[in-house]
C-alpha cells in the first residue's frame, strides 16, 4: 500500500514474461489464444485471451451541436444498445481511415474536420482490443454503405440529452461511456483537440 | 436516417433471434461460443463470442476524497494498467458480494457505505460481459488478501490528480474510463447516489 502517493513508474514486479503461445481456436472473427506466462515471483501462469485487429470509434458532432449515435442489437449481451459509430480495422487499415470509412458506411456522414482523442484498451482481461476514439466535425449527408447482413438505426441528439440517456443507464456501452468522458471533458475545455482536415 | 428525432423504442426491425448454439472452445476462463441467428431480413449469420460469468468494479472513495486505484500488468495488452478494483463474479454470486470481497482481496480495504451506480456492457461485439459498478466510502483499510498468483499495487489519489491521468492518456481501461464518466456526474451533483451501509 502506497497510500496517497503516485503509482511507481517501474513495474517490473509486475511484468509477466510471455513463455509459450498457442491458438486455442481460430474463428471466423474471434481466434482464441492461450500463452503460458512466466509471473513476477517466478512461477508459470495461464493466460487466455481473445486476439482482436484493433478498431476505431468516432465522435461525431453535427454543426448545431447535436452527437451522431446509432441503436444495434448486440448479440452477445441480447438487448439493443446505443452507442458510437466504431467498427473494426481492416488488415493494415490506418485508424484514422478506419474512422472515417466506419463513420460513411454505418451513418452516411462525411466529416471536414478530425481530431484524435487518443485510445482506449477495452477489456483488458482477455481482449488485446485497442479502440482508437476521433472526434469529427463538419458532417456532410449522404448515403450509408452498411455491410450485407448489418442492421442498425442512426440518430443524432444534443449533447445535454445523450449526457442524460448516460446518466439513467440509457447507454450502458463501455466504449460509448468512456468516449463521454472525453465529450465532458472537451465541453469543459480540458481537453484540447488538434483539428485535421480530413 | 431519423435527423434529429430520438431513437425508436420498438427495435424489432434490429433484433436477432438465436437459432443453434455451439461451444467452439470451453477454456478453463473463457469459453468461446458460436450461434447461428436468424436476422431481421430472415436470413441467418453466426455470431461468435466469448461467455463471461459477469463481474464488478468499485470506485472506493477514502475520507479525503481520494480514490482507490490499481495497477496491474495486463497480459493481453501487454503492458501496466492504471484501473479500479473489478473482479468476476463466483458462480452464484450477488454483484454487491463480489464487489465487496474483491475491493477487500485485492486492496485490503473494506467499507462501510456502498452505493449501486448501474451496469456497463464492456465489449458489445464479442462478450456476454456485464459489469455492476459500486461506489464505496467510509473505509477501514485491513490486509489484502491477493489470490495465487495475483500481482498488483494499490494506491489512492485525489479525484483531480485521477481525473488529469484520464485526459492525459495515463488511464485507457475502458471501464475505469466510463466510471471516470461516473465520477465527475456524481462529483457535479447529477448523479443520485443510494448509500446503504454494508
Amino acid at each position: 500500500m502506497q497510500g496517497a502517493k503516485m503509482a511507481p513508474m517501474n513495474d517490473s514486479h509486475l511484468h509477466e514474461t510471455p513463455i509459450a503461445s498457442r491458438t486455442l481456436h481460430q474463428g471466423n472473427f474471434l481466434t482464441l489464444q492461450c500463452d503460458t506466462v512466466r509471473l513476477p515471483n517466478g512461477q508459470e501462469a495461464s493466460r487466455e485471451y481473445v486476439r482482436h485487429p484493433g478498431a476505431a470509434v468516432v465522435l461525431a458532432l453535427t454543426d448545431d451541436g447535436q452527437i451522431v449515435l446509432e441503436r444495434q442489437f448486440r448479440y452477445p449481451v441480447g438487448r439493443t444498445m446505443v452507442e458510437l459509430p466504431a467498427g473494426k480495422l481492416d488488415a493494415g487499415e490506418a485508424p484514422l481511415h478506419c474512422a472515417q470509412r466506419e463513420l460513411l458506411e454505418e451513418t452516411g456522414y462525411r466529416a471536414a474536420q478530425w481530431a484524435y482523442a487518443g485510445l482506449l484498451h477495452l477489456a483488458i482481461g482477455y481482449s488485446t482490443e485497442v479502440l482508437h476514439l476521433y472526434f469529427a466535425q463538419g458532417l456532410q449527408q449522404q448515403a450509408r454503405q452498411l455491410d450485407e447482413g448489418e442492421f442498425l438505426d442512426v440518430y443524432t441528439q444534443p449533447i445535454a440529452a445523450f449526457l442524460q440517456d448516460c446518466d439513467a443507464q440509457r447507454v450502458t456501452d463501455a466504449k460509448t461511456l468512456a468516449c463521454a468522458y472525453y465529450l465532458l471533458r472537451q465541453q469543459a475545455g480540458l481537453l484540447s483537440l488538434d483539428w485535421q482536415a480530413a
